[in-house]
């Protein structure tokens, strides 16, 4: 799919997908594009974790009973290594550009996605995630990103419109 | 451009742009890339300024007299409203999100381009570039991304191999 197509049909699926499998030669392509987005220093400190089936994902919906991780035949686990290093950290501009490389990714093969950070946000969720899935101290759980073929279409929210958002050569400037 | 060809193709430009102007209508459609990115909560935190030419940038380059602005034709900058709301903050995710479909918006139109962040990390340039630009108080500037033809041909960083960063079913876990 072109980029900018991928860019504008790209939306959070929040509702049901079907059980229908999800190939794991997509899944891999869509970790490929994850850890193919740039980050800090070129230190790479996203790691991710494929989950191919219900296995893992019913736990995690157990500890996180999020309407996300419900029905959805799969998901990606996106980490991040948090070894201190020079007093440099960016973790969250590393995760966040995976993500969003994740969630084109997802679409242009033809799925519904979902940035599901929130429900590990909580301490007792990240400890008991982190646990199920044997990820190590040093790592952090940012999110677990359901990736499946929607039940019904969707479509993104709305926005603000251009002409809000976008000036030029100074705030507020106008063309 | 697809995609994956422009997730495969987008590089950081530390090197000479050439002098040749970016059209407009481009600029825009990178800017469109970039508020059509995800938010927290919908929030749509992330505002640009196109910078269509070196009017400001040269003004920018001599506030920080970093390599990434000392050619560039072109550039946008990547600020964000930081009014507090609810205790909640994704500031940082949302522009870096915005951030990474910008730098594939620009591969994908065939310029170079760099995530240049660090300069306004130091909070007297921060400030002397805001004034410059306008920018009121309760936005912050993350980030000036230059954009243009490079003057040579450049390719991504070396990258861990696929396997030391995704694993199956569980942290470390082999297919």
């Amino acid at each position: 799919m072109n980029l900018f197509e991928a860019i504008e049909k790209r939306y959070s699926h929040k509702e049901n997908f079907l059980p229908t499998p999800v190939p794991i030669e997509h899944l891999e392509k869509i970790a490929w594009a994850g850890i193919t987005a740039p980050s800090g220093v070129n230190r790479q400190t996203v790691r991710l974790i494929i989950l191919p089936d219900r296995e893992m994902i019913d736990p995690i919906h157990e500890i996180t009973p999020h309407g996300g991780v419900s029905t959805t035949p799969a998901a990606i686990v996106v980490l991040t290594d948090n070894t201190p290093q020079d007093g440099m950290d960016f973790q969250k501009e590393d995760y966040s550009a995976a993500m969003e490389n994740i969630l084109l990714a997802a679409t242009a093969l033809g799925y519904g996605s979902l940035w599901l950070d929130y429900p590990f946000f909580d301490s007792e969720r990240q400890i008991a995630t982190k646990k199920l899935l044997q990820i190590p101290e040093n790592y952090h759980l940012w999110a677990v990103v359901p990736i499946g073929k929607p039940d019904s279409p969707g479509s993104r929210r709305e926005k603000l419109p251009y002409e809000a958002r976008v000036s030029y050569r100074n705030f507020g400037g106008t063309k």
